[in-house]
């Protein structure tokens, strides 16, 4: 009896040909599956159904985790506003660790000895999935044809078609990777440090003129409706958001960084949702939250965002600070105004029960009963103790001007 | 002989009270001084000069301060991408300090007793104020009628014409600062939660269309070129920046925040230059530091901007967080390219000698000869060890999907 | 009907003045309370009762928070291994919170218009209460004649005197402070700031020679049995390990730190319990947490025990970091072993079904079959690629030797 | 001609099996160089080189690295008071860095092709020597006859002694390092989790009775004299630190942590002089810095103590972070006194002309001039404002009594 493999398959040139290498090389008995984390719509999947069955597979499975990935993970980076540098929401970073959590779980399954997986030796996603499939199951073995042969993809058509699989392989321009939590864009440009993507890169286009109101409502932190309408699914709430904002094409940026495995890496991203979500929820927070709640939530979710991006997602410190970025969030509750114009937007404001702004106690600027001008006096004296202490004790070094 | 008060003196209503109350009731000899961090001009210097000696101060100087705040304060903020809650450059917060060290440097030298403003109880001001100005001179004495007798403008405006006083004091209908690091704006609508201001209420308007790029050229973390021209005054530059931006009417926001008294406080803002310098600084560092340079210098920036804004600059740990922050700048060198619209900017990417993208050494994504698959694999075994044996040890615990 | 004010009383000179004052000066109903964080013995409580009546109180309770104190406080300290630089347990300084929490409850219960204290102006202890009492309970007014009048011993006990209570108030050489998690010392030699308190200052001496072993138990991070023996309540088995550890004199030493009114305070303790719970506590978790949840424990409790220490205990951040300190603590389970000798104690080791180091999976300087020579070889090589890249694009900068 | 090795070369069983190896079975010139970091005396270093020329090697040189060791790394690890768990001063893991560096200078000034170390494929030491050699000579070879064989001690000295290597191999019960900032102890009891080392496993015994005071001079953070006598050489003052100390047998511990490859570690140490020293730094600290000096000191030393361990001393970050360790130092002058006893000592105070404590303007505890209970009334209540807001618009949720 030929021993199983489960092969990470997406139809594409490498992983059609891990299927037929393994098959034909290795004896392999071949079970496909692929997860999607929201990026591939049903026409897609069952197209990648069929290629798989027609290269003559055991078995193919669609594993459907957009909503474990939303639960387990989108949740915790809108809690923590994640944005490395300020710029990228981690969107394929952070799908991956569920595609491999979702197959190394089918491999289990189906008692699988080995997972294969198309990733050269040049990239994130590799370490991602050999990392989270080494953990969970140690006993299976990990194959990975394209890093081992280093291959071309010429050679790999060649092989195809000397095994009887004649397709276009023709590369695209642009290296696209869809997701729930937005899409990539790599290429060309991309690939140097001066320049920016042509606009006709991104997939989404503009398609409407002047500006347009947007609504978003959130509880505990979690987006839950969208112009005014209650979504059941908070992965439909992220569809629709995804749905008007991307007709501004709002979202588009360059992320430059650092790769697992220490080069720097540039590339290309829209992300209309999250940037929406996230800057919304943000400012709800700005009213909501106490100060030291802001500060701590900005150091750890930086922490959080940087493990996440480098494949450590299982590490039991995350989730702890995600007990931590839930806590936080009991009182992230109420409504969000944005304004959107052709390929950006502005916050408007926010409407909430917990707003500490209006707590009918103080207005800033204005003269108030909670307190007086003395108490501010006394309290300036106070804080001002050590400064003046060490000035003192220190002969006048704090003075700047000396 | 009269004992001697200097008042830190704008031209505007409450101040002017401020030096009639004191000559008159508390019987001083006034000595007016206003401290320049970039927002007056020379003519609005001379008119202020004026109204001062119109009200027969005995002295009034305007104090530069410029070149200071850019060397002392604007300069690590750059260094540390200083925006609080990713928004607020810090523009009115920062300056009130450089503000009051001048104030109370001339009032040393002029040995006053007293030092007056003219702040109400209830903003963050008049603690930046009174504790920059009790740390560095305990001996003299801080007076501030307009707090102390929570006078009305119409009681103001009264006293005022009883002494001779005619002006027209009539209200603008928002309250605008204007610095060097931006210019802030409050009024109705950033007295709620939810409106916006309106378009108008910003000083500056777009009078471009289409679309210009932008070069911006640093030095060791400084802002030193502007398209190419360099600019020996490091507050030149930036004003040039200021001058290019404003025009497409860049840099317009809300920030909200908690004041340094401990109530939300909101006020719009525009900071073309702020936010222009800032961005193109960040990615250049995104090209030229390591992934722990970066994140220190989110962590450490955070709080620095924190404590600047709650008016702790004279702080010793500030002093010692800039030394980090210096010492990360020495390879922040290099061309940043950015594209203006109306409204938002793009970033469009970089060019330098330190740009750790042009290694030679191994592209993002392609095979190289530096390190191979097998190192990889190596790797990714090392860095799971810890996981593996928490896994093993804990019983599956990191299973999530369990 | 006469006002209502509860006193938080002590028994001691300052509150005994309180009492007198408050009900024939200001013609006040006095109840008394004294809220007990687990340092007064059944006699210490009702000799406080008695002389509370024989000062002509209305009502005396004595409420008991010692656990809720542990619940809500010690608990916490614990999974943070929370020592102020490192040396002191916040004794004195988290019952404050307590006692407030509990006096302010009971002035709501009883209907009270004022509480009143004993603090002077010069410490934190006012800060601590006032601030409780006033975020709980902004309409019960404060009272705090000793701060207010800024009245001498001798002008206290001779009103009293006057009032016909006539007692020995004779002070101590020390002001001695006891609960459940340690007693401070101060006076003499902690007012200056090179010399120690003698020996026979500690309440606590040495009762034993030679040594002693203490099995500590601990369940999810909290102490659960002392040498074998399981308490069902976490305070008789701290006061257990106080038993034990005071009787060879362990945990003395003197903090020096930052009050919450900016100078630097200095003050003795012995806290036999806390050092011995907290050092066991922490090894334990070094064998069965994983480095990540270890560095950012440390991060975070350094912030939880310093805000605990200036009275912001009720800051909604720190239910937020207590939820982290409590996700930690999941396999914090097991035995710990300690050797006690007069005046000092050492680590033996420790017991856990969750230690990390008995995997069975590879001892440290052992070979192994996880991983080979060759895996390590390629970990070091991807983890020295980014100082590589910079080194070279740097030309050389990383060598210090040059 | 033949291709020169610089063997790392301690004389040991491990190295003197690399030497024989590399110069017959792979016929390179053999070059040994033994770095000191402070660790071996003149008569052992003389023993060594003796030992290599006995095997044939053509050159031999030991490297004093103490001083620099000293600048570059203890200094800072003293500024920082880094004691890693607050244990362990990082004494080995601090040495092989710049015995590393020693020795890849030394490779590149002879010109050599290759660098050859004996570590085994289970530890830290591994990583520590290949990352450093890597980053800063990227074009020598790394060679490690050790971890690539895999070779057991007995076929090492079955192979010397074919080679005509006669000498006594057999293994200490303990293996020892001794450097000048501690020294490891690793064997036996420390491959367990629930044994202490035995006392005489310790090299340093009690030899002395009863205590004895010490008297640790600093000058801006450094060790500058040690009971009254100056020492020019800091290495030197350390060195008399430990003779007084180690007499006490002072500074011993196990250390259990995370070791870089991911396993748990454990080892016995002593270290009388870092013990001393950090703590009487440490308390040197407390007295002269502010509170957010530090807060901040503990956040950043953590980090730099970690990546130090873990072989990042190279990492661009590091030089930023002692750029602020070095910035704090500027006021931490002044003696510290401690009192030594068998196993254990005492802080006793300090004298500093920089001690907050001696400000003549409040002490703590006690009523002053520069502030009254009013302003701490005023203080207090400012600093509940963002409290009472929050408890007032979330209707009561701070109350844990609820």
């Amino acid at each position: 009896m030929k021993e199983r493999v489960v092969v990470a398959y997406s139809g594409g040139l490498d992983t059609s040909y891990c299927v037929k290498y393994l098959a034909k090389e290795k004896n392999l008995e071949i079970y496909t599956a692929i997860a999607n984390t929201g990026g591939f719509s049903v026409d897609e999947l069952s197209d990648i159904e069929r290629k798989a069955y027609e290269l003559g597979v055991a078995k193919h499975v669609a594993i459907d985790v957009t909503d474990v990935y939303y639960n387990k993970c989108i949740r915790y980076m809108v809690y923590g506003n994640v944005l490395k540098h300020n710029t990228y929401p981690l969107s394929v970073s952070s799908e991956r660790i569920f595609q491999a959590l979702a197959i190394v779980d089918y491999a289990r399954k189906v008692g699988a000895k080995y997972i294969a997986h198309g990733s050269t030796g040049a990239g994130n996603d590799q370490v991602r999935f050999d990392l989270t499939f080494q953990v969970l199951a140690p006993d299976i073995e990990i194959i990975t044809p394209i890093r081992d042969q280093v291959i071309s993809r010429e050679d790999e058509i060649a092989y195809l078609k000397k095994e009887g699989v004649v397709r276009d392989w023709s590369k695209m321009a642009y290296s696209i990777n869809k997701g729930l939590w937005g899409t990539s864009i790599g290429g060309k440009e991309t690939l140097t440090s001066d320049k920016a993507l042509p606009s006709d890169a991104y997939p989404s286009q503009p398609v409407k003129e002047g500006s347009e109101r947007l609504e978003l409502g959130f509880d505990k932190g979690e987006l839950s409706s969208v112009n005014g309408k209650t979504f059941a699914s908070k992965v439909d709430a992220i569809r629709e958001v995804e749905r008007i904002g991307s007709a501004w094409a709002i979202g588009r940026d360059i992320h430059v960084g650092d790769t697992i495995i220490g080069i720097k890496g540039r590339v290309g991203f829209e992300s209309a949702a999250p940037q929406l979500i996230l800057k919304a929820h943000h400012l709800l927070e700005k009213h909501t939250l106490t100060k030291w709640q802001m500060y701590w939530k900005e150091q750890i979710s930086n922490w959080y965002g940087m493990m996440l991006h480098d494949g450590m997602y299982l590490e039991p410190v995350m989730r702890d600070l995600e007990a931590f970025l839930e806590s936080t969030q009991q009182n992230v509750t109420g409504k969000v105004y944005l304004e959107l114009h052709p390929y950006y937007f502005n916050m408007v404001g926010i409407d909430s029960a917990h707003d500490l702004m209006k707590s009918g106690f103080g207005d800033y600027g204005e003269v108030n009963k909670a307190w007086n001008g003395d108490d501010v006096k006394g309290f300036t004296k106070i804080i001002s103790n050590s400064l003046k202490i060490y000035n003192k004790v220190n002969k006048g070094k704090l003075d700047i001007n000396q």
